[in-house]
């Protein structure tokens, strides 16, 4: 029935912060534009991550710089009912409306329903009221992100494990919490939730480290702070069967030491997997599973005529949602200029910064920013490799924040080019700085010129000057 | 009396930070260096300025973030002996021997008296112990810093008024305080020692805005917290007399408008002028009133043979701690350069950062954090400038961190050759945020690199995305 088809320019489908960019940059661009959505217009991100989360985190932040501030002190314990009520503002109580009103404003059409791809240059819609069926005259984009992974444990998945939905929009905190994984979400949720109140928490980490992504050293003094604040980390630890007895009652975690973990809630942070079920990649000659492959205009490599882009998680470059958006606008921009004929490979239209320079905040308590190549992976990648740490805490900054503001900082240099091919910045509240090392790794901005780049006195962004200083500038 | 001369191949007046790395580098490039300094080596900076008033300011700045973040509350006001004592411990109780030590391990020599310069290559030191005379193979380095400048108004001088080094180091807080002045020590310090008990305080500023030499946002939005808090800030407003009958009683401050101000104590902050007295500047040919003007190298214009070099606020360039620990850099990189008969215009040899990108932070509530030119600067220097500005509490990262965290970007952009000229962000805890402009602005990024530069979701320093945005791209 091609002759009811609803027409477009170009067909998102996921509404999440990225389907939103791409859709605004290909309206920005002269194109009319359709964003499909089954679940919450705004996404994972705003919802159930990356906001909630650090809403549940910051109060932890704050609450450990008064410590170590003499003259300031708390009334009392992190008031978690404050908290999570605090939290259901920053996420507007789950009410998407405001972002269904900014895709009207674009404007564009927002359609809530299931989407899948129904072969080139078309979309299928299951909505409420029935199926609609969407053309693009240039462009569909996949935008549906990625969904918590559950490791095929005994058990684990008729417990019904908190992932980071269920954790980031709980209301009511449980006193005893056992985690499974060491990544970013397992690191984020079991100190959120420890700081609001689960008292016993116990993490079981199958590697000997957590943020395997992240230097050895971001690790081992995240790991510190944690077994410091009285939660039990134990590593080279996997679960190997779970049960749940009562549905909603205490859980025990079996581990492969022959030790059980009881508990009132299990969190998963064991990744996440490209959000392809129902997608109808099969229509369109891509396998099942994902993540869908694309260019550096984010176009999938794998399909004829190149109408079809993928952004953010499901595509598999970095599972960030400020990378997500990057990319969305990326897409949009190429889609337009395709759309209208024009220049595609203008400064904007191609995604650098995924494998230069990607920006990482873990919003624990030290956190973890981190951006470009690690150490490790620098040398796998063949660079000429020097690095050079120095401790964050021994700079003057440091010192006028109270008593016991540590840190440490490492950069990556690429010795051919003498240029920064990464950084990393472990202390408290430190995220604002990662952004100069963002700046400097993206535009290979040479240490030379960084030289120049004087930091204020006091703080602790002089690390900077130090680490030029111990590199021998 | 030639052959008593004590002969060094630097001479160094003045042991604060400026002078103690103009010494430092000179002998790490071969040189041997002798540091002169009558008060305390570490200087103002470390004692009496940015340290401690640091110290006595973050607990004020934590408050506030404190008040911002439901679940959190503090016991009750800033215990004020508390910050006291450790302001105390941040400047070592005004011990500087850590400082000589320092000089030592250098090695360089430490000389404790009152240097001044005797003609071409040779300096006088009075000590304790007598006078020792002292020259150099290849340079002087003048280091002097600034002191506080007092105004000519009646009674001022009798009054024994406050600057930077009794606010800073006060064991007591004034029930009511009057300060004269707009500028960062006026501001950081009234504020700091109303958030400790001055809770009288009265603000006298000659011109209707605070902070002249930021963008006028910037101190308006000062001044509306100053307010807020219960300061009470007095714009146009001139002491014309200043009465103080007993020493160390009750001041009046007879203001332009015949109104009067009865304080505890007055304060200071009036400017600096250079540490020129008894220098013996007329030795060499120079006027005796500074600043002693130097060319990029820090090199003074005007006197012959090149052997004289002024570094730090005695120069008049820019009055910043870190910007005078830059110079003092390039002066000592340049002078064991020169020494050598080496190359002497190696990147790091020019100071090119005072002109192009010097950052400056007040670390008031919010802090004012800027780099580079305003636009009011950019415009009279003859750019073709173009201005955009964000409000820093709409980005998502401002979201999380309570209720209330608002500020202000700008950024004032070269059209021509689209790079940034300079960037101001007003905000709380923004201070970090600054050296990302501080690169961007003296490695003159471009804009379309910049855009590549993603900021991590959610911190404010998205703000970056939104400005970039908000320009157009």
């Amino acid at each position: 029935m091609p002759d009811q088809d609803e027409i477009f320019d170009v067909i998102v489908i996921g509404a999440g912060p990225v389907g939103l960019n791409a859709a605004a940059r290909a309206v920005r661009g002269g194109l009319t534009a359709v964003v499909v959505e089954e679940r919450l217009a705004g996404g994972e991100c705003e919802f159930y991550a990356c906001i909630p989360s650090k809403a549940l985190l910051w109060p932890m932040e704050l609450a450990a710089e008064v410590d170590r501030m003499p003259g300031l002190a708390l009334r009392g314990p992190i008031d978690a009912p404050a908290v999570l009520a605090h939290r259901d503002e920053t996420v507007s109580h789950l009410d998407d409306r405001h972002n269904v009103t900014w895709v009207d404003n674009l404007p564009a059409t927002f359609v809530r329903g299931h989407g899948r791809l129904a072969g080139p240059l078309r979309a299928e819609v299951t909505t409420p009221d029935g199926a609609r069926a969407l053309r693009a005259r240039h462009a569909v984009v996949v935008a549906t992100g990625s969904d918590p992974a559950i490791p095929d444990i005994p058990g684990l998945r008729d417990a019904r494990p908190w992932t980071n939905r269920e954790a980031t929009s709980t209301h009511q905190v449980p006193e005893r919490l056992v985690t499974i994984g060491g990544g970013p979400v397992a690191c984020e949720m079991a100190q959120a939730l420890h700081s609001l109140g689960s008292a016993a928490t116990t993490m079981l980490v199958r590697r000997d480290h957590l943020l395997e992504r992240a230097e050895p050293f971001a690790g081992e003094m995240v790991a510190q702070s944690f077994q410091r604040s009285g939660i039990d980390v134990r590593f080279g630890r996997s679960a190997t069967r779970v049960e749940r007895p009562a549905p909603g009652g205490p859980v025990t975690v079996h581990t492969d030491d022959g030790a059980r973990v009881d508990a009132d809630e299990i969190l998963l942070g064991t990744g996440r997997r490209p959000a392809v079920d129902d997608l109808g990649l099969d229509t369109v000659g891509l396998q099942a599973k994902g993540p869908i492959e694309v260019d550096d205009s984010m176009r999938a490599v794998d399909v004829p005529d190149g109408w079809l882009y993928a952004v953010g998680d499901v595509n598999g470059r970095n599972l960030l949602t400020h990378m997500g958006k990057y990319q969305a606008r990326v897409c949009g921009d190429v889609i337009a200029a395709r759309a209208k004929g024009e220049p595609d490979d203008r400064p904007g239209m191609r995604d650098t910064a995924d494998e230069r320079g990607a920006p990482q905040v873990v919003f624990t308590e030290p956190q973890v920013c981190m951006v470009g190549r690690t150490e490790a992976r620098a040398r796998a990648d063949g660079f000429t490799v020097r690095t050079v740490e120095y401790d964050i805490g021994a700079v003057s900054g440091a010192e006028v924040r109270g008593v016991g503001y540590t840190g440490r900082a490492k950069i990556i240099v690429d010795e051919d080019r003498r240029v920064l091919l990464g950084a990393t910045f472990v202390a408290p509240d430190i995220d604002n700085l990662l952004h100069s090392a963002t700046v400097a790794v993206n535009a290979e901005v040479a240490l030379d010129q960084l030289w120049h780049a004087v930091a204020p006195f006091p703080t602790v962004s002089e690390v900077w000057l130090r680490l030029l200083e111990a590199y021998g500038l």
